[in-house]
């Protein structure tokens, strides 16, 4: 570090982002849960020359359109609907704008949330999932902080049902909870409707999992109008044009080519149970993933980390988390029905060759 | 704001950005300082159909070849050259980076430095430009806080030379020097290469002005290799992807393409002093900008409020700044000749309705 970065960062530690490889053309890339379809034509078609040409003007900073596609989608107004530069921007803003609290989350889930926290300095209280990788809403009951869950959760993909998550909210009146439902397009049932009721609950999406875009950087938040206030002021005061033009034309389009993302969504999701089940079969214990990956080890034959290594060697890239509940496990994002038979071929392979 | 909102932005006071309207057809929009020309036609080609299908992936996070070619351009080392989402959100990383010395900065510059101080609870020191609107780096000597300073100035588009540079850098050692240079490359002189003599000098650079890109949102740093780490640091811990897919590829192609560059801002260059001229012929007072804006005002027959009420009603925007210093001005962005010359017959209309 210089000598003039702030003494505040002393103990912050960056979070490591999967691999990107640069080419893909031989790699079946299975570790950043992303979507193995392309964007919807419409996407296509609408990033057009006219609309590159007029990238010499600045973006709206209101997101007009896509604010008001976006809600009309999600049924709530347009006061109740804020976009970001990805969901990690729309995140780390709600850690800024509502750290006084500090926040409560799992022990295992998405890995960013403690280094949001640590870069805001917001106190944080770790709550171990239960041996079975679920959550239980009880832990958070002496916790005064705001309580962020990812829902469903990685690295499992288990899902809180939208019961338990209102009970949450009821028993916590007094807290802002936070669902992050990245992955909610592949299976459980949303939050937003409750945030017509509730001005202590904030949903975040993204559109990198199930519209196909992280390349490039959509992210949201659901809430209450004065809850999408705060994070207004902040991004007013950080960077008022931070959702390109190009980005804001793709996520409009995506949002309204309904046909595709249903089609792609259900492709996605039977890619998914062909995976559980085939990994059951050969041995792996697998969770009950609700979301565009599957979490599975704890193989007689072979070791997490063993697996991990061996799959990189053939060309397929998956995620691992070298810590002591997730060591025996790998998480592999779901692609195509014909990339996930590869996988499995692959996986046959590997086991044959012990 | 919500009754969750963090007490210590209760001061917050965010940045009003220059208007952005939605439609333009039968504006003269001159209030943004944006590029009058579109993108380098190699920007448009190379943001192909693939490229778009390929928004499915993540953006690299190192933006390695957009920082390649930029730290080829200004011959300086890859690990000298930081990306990010806009100059404002590299200014903002900044602000938080290296707040514990606070800042000073001139009493007319850009209006949101004071914002991103207030947002990251950093303590200014405001240094009142000279009543010419110059700057004198002498009345930085008796104070402790790094400095920032935007060269060419906005509003009056004054710049401070090399050698005034130097000084400021050679006198101040023990702190952070930063030159916004959003504007140099309208005729002034880059600082760039004294970053490789000085630890204490950090350049700012924005693709928003002189490479028709604002719309796209990428801006840089170039600095010292351990300000540079400082940076990702804190955008490994903020936002790793955050500079998306087609602006990696539109910057790098923006930079590769130096024909239309050097013609883009040598016309700019012309409108420019075509545009003070003009305006001085009229009877207006009128600072002698290098950037792509001009600020003139004090006329005998109007004053700045009316003349840009009068503009507007013409479907002319331009920028009015309502301070002390400021109000008898009003800030014209510099578009293509030919629009300048209608700037010019507009204001005449004007004058001669008085």
């Amino acid at each position: 570090m210089s000598r003039f970065f702030s003494t505040k960062f002393d103990d912050l530690e960056p979070y490591v982002p999967g691999e990107q490889p640069g080419n893909i053309d031989n790699v079946l890339k299975l570790n950043t849960n992303e979507n193995p379809f392309p964007p919807s034509k419409n996407v296509i078609n609408a990033l057009s020359e006219d609309e590159i040409c007029r990238l010499l003007l600045y973006p709206d900073p209101y997101c007009t359109k896509l604010n008001e596609t976006l809600a009309k989608e999600l049924k709530v107004d347009f006061n109740n609907v804020y976009t970001g530069n990805g969901s990690d921007e729309v995140l780390a803003f709600c850690f800024y704008a509502f750290s006084d609290k500090g926040f409560a989350f799992p022990d295992l889930t998405y890995g960013f949330y403690s280094v949001f926290a640590s870069l805001f300095n917001a106190e944080t209280t770790i709550v171990p999932l239960r041996d079975d990788f679920s959550i239980n809403i009880q832990d958070y009951d002496n916790i005064t902080k705001n309580i962020i869950i990812s829902n469903p959760n990685s690295p499992a993909g288990l899902f809180l049902p939208l019961d338990e998550i209102k009970k949450l909210i009821e028993k916590n009146k007094d807290r802002l909870i936070i669902i992050d439902e990245a992955y909610i397009d592949f299976g459980a049932e949303t939050a937003v409707p409750l945030t017509k009721i509730y001005d202590n609950l904030l949903i975040i999406r993204t559109f990198s999992k199930s519209r196909s875009l992280a390349g490039g950087r959509l992210g949201a938040a659901i809430g209450n109008e004065s809850l999408i206030r705060d994070l207004n002021t902040i991004k007013f005061s950080f960077n008022p044009y931070n959702v390109n033009r190009l980005t804001q034309i793709a996520g409009t389009e995506a949002i309204k080519d309904k046909e595709y993302f249903e089609y792609t969504r259900s492709e996605i999701i039977k890619a998914r149970e062909y995976t559980k089940y085939e990994m059951k079969k050969l041995g792996f214990s697998v969770f009950d993933s609700m979301a565009n990956f599957v979490f599975a080890g704890r193989h007689d034959k072979i070791s997490g980390k063993e697996y991990f290594e061996k799959l990189r060697k053939k060309n397929v890239i998956v995620r691992y988390f070298n810590t002591p509940r997730e060591k025996d496990y790998i998480r592999i994002s779901i692609a195509t029905i014909k990339e996930m038979q590869k996988f499995i071929d692959i996986t046959m392979e590997i086991l044959q060759e012990k």
